[in-house]
């Protein structure tokens, strides 16, 4: 079933407590589109870059299968540039340099062969921009998923807001979650934010792992323990696209498969932080997958039946 | 089967975002012995009180079958008292006031009877201390669970592993498992940390759940996301003593059955974190304990075989 992923592709300088890198490509939808390969064979992306932008990236997002129809290439233009530093616990991290570049009058439009897409995938963006997406579906997608954070909280509340309202499953972090609800209890701010019109929140932690919530349920996945770290760039657009590429393989959208869906969403994730950048995402095997899922049902499985 | 419990009863005084109370009881012992009294009722306390402590809170202990003959009780001295302020996550605090009063010179006596409990529970002490008590065991127990805290590693460090080196289990946090191996990787950290004594190590990460490592496997119970959290003293040792509780009554140290226990003690914790000090632990219901159980088996249950 089709996917339509909207986000940036762009270039990212990383410098975490392993080590650093020079301009490599990153961006919420190259990491959306890469994982979510593995599942939907059917994917458009909707982004925009300059003409500064490597080829082959986009010839690796191709042979995955991603219909780049929708990717405007701005001649004469950069794409967009972020820059960051983590400390040492990996969990926070400083901004050094952000260059809007080509992302600053950013319209996207998508094309007439994706405006039909039964799932749309919204990563991280100014939320108006994210609304004008949703207005341009000629049918109303069956499972609208979005992802956002604090940045447009505290710049674009009112914007934030009503494109919260249109959506069905809001993913953030769990800080994000309190600040958007104003609870502590990530209970509490579940009720709350579900009453904003998403009828699935999905809370990520990192290395935490992440709760799914519907009004009635909660779900938590773990992460996996890993022995290398390298850099959690990515790490949640990774999980949003395992999240959303599997959904729209199984075409099921119960409380039950989205569970399965957040399994493979950390799966992803875990794969992606263990190298910098996009590099782990590519050229995964079916197995590598299916071993990495495994490794998730093992780590929590215990039988309390027979005590 | 006999579980021996040496830690602190005290008085604290606690500040979070959600309330304040004056000198309530708490101590290590005291949350560690009423977790485990739910699971077993052959428990010898091993700690010291001045003659300022409520007879009343003696009486709970003992009404749970904690056999308080190694409670030493200093007439015209005072408890150990500890007085702290949580931060807004509470996942941080700082100590306002430590009186350390009677425990200043506490060497505990292991009672006659309590000397060859087959199972013994160190909670939070002074290394040296915790080494005494193993060294007063006619026999060596037949499973050894120490906990200990990042004071240690700063203050005493080579008397710590020296007591590490003597222990089955370790319970440290996330932060101590990294400070005491040097290592960010959690997984890079057990295996560090299973090379200075015990065979098994757990790591507690408050709201984020815990781990249980030995040299070949892992094991994550995730903490129960709750409506309601007042106060997060004792979280840890609550856990501690199911976690103990629940393996000396079944008498099986095997892997598959400290997941169990993990489950167990995870629970226990739970009920301690929605009111203020001990008052949650006193007069559970079998049935109030088992549906917990079953609130975490329900949060991670998901079925990936049906994709």
């Amino acid at each position: 079933m089709s996917l339509l992923v909207v986000g940036t592709v762009a270039f990212d300088a990383i410098e975490t407590p392993f080590g650093k890198t020079d301009k490599i490509v990153g961006g919420a939808a190259s990491y959306i589109a890469l994982a979510a390969s593995y599942f939907n064979p059917n994917i458009h992306l909707v982004s925009v870059i300059g003409d500064d932008f490597p080829q082959s990236f986009l010839n690796t997002l191709k042979e995955s299968g991603v219909n780049l129809d929708g990717l405007e290439i701005k001649k004469g233009e950069k794409s967009f540039f972020w820059s960051g530093k983590y400390h040492n616990d990996l969990n926070s991290r400083d901004t050094l340099e952000t260059q809007l570049n080509v992302l600053a009058d950013f319209k996207p439009v998508v094309p007439e062969s994706a405006r039909n897409s039964e799932f749309l995938m919204l990563g991280n963006l100014a939320p108006a921009v994210q609304k004008s997406v949703i207005h341009q579906m000629t049918t109303r997608p069956k499972l609208i998923i979005l992802d956002t954070m604090n940045f447009w909280m505290d710049m674009a509340l009112p914007e934030l807001m009503e494109t919260i309202a249109l959506c069905d499953v809001l993913t953030i972090n769990d800080s994000e979650a309190r600040q958007l609800s104003g609870e502590y209890s990530l209970v509490k701010a579940s009720q709350k934010i579900l009453k904003m019109g998403p009828k699935i929140l999905v809370i990520k932690k990192g290395e935490h792992g992440a709760l799914l919530f519907n009004k009635d349920e909660v779900f938590f996945a773990p992460a996996l323990p890993l022995e290398d770290v390298y850099d959690p760039t990515g790490a949640g657009d990774s999980f949003a696209g395992g999240f959303a590429g599997f959904l729209s393989r199984t075409k099921d959208i119960s409380f039950e498969n989205m569970k399965r869906a957040i399994i493979f969403g950390s799966a992803m994730a875990s794969f992606t932080v263990e190298k910098f950048g996009t590099e782990r995402l590519i050229g995964l095997s079916q197995e590598n997958v299916d071993d990495r899922v495994q490794e998730f049902v093992d780590l929590v499985q215990f039988d309390i039946a027979v005590y």
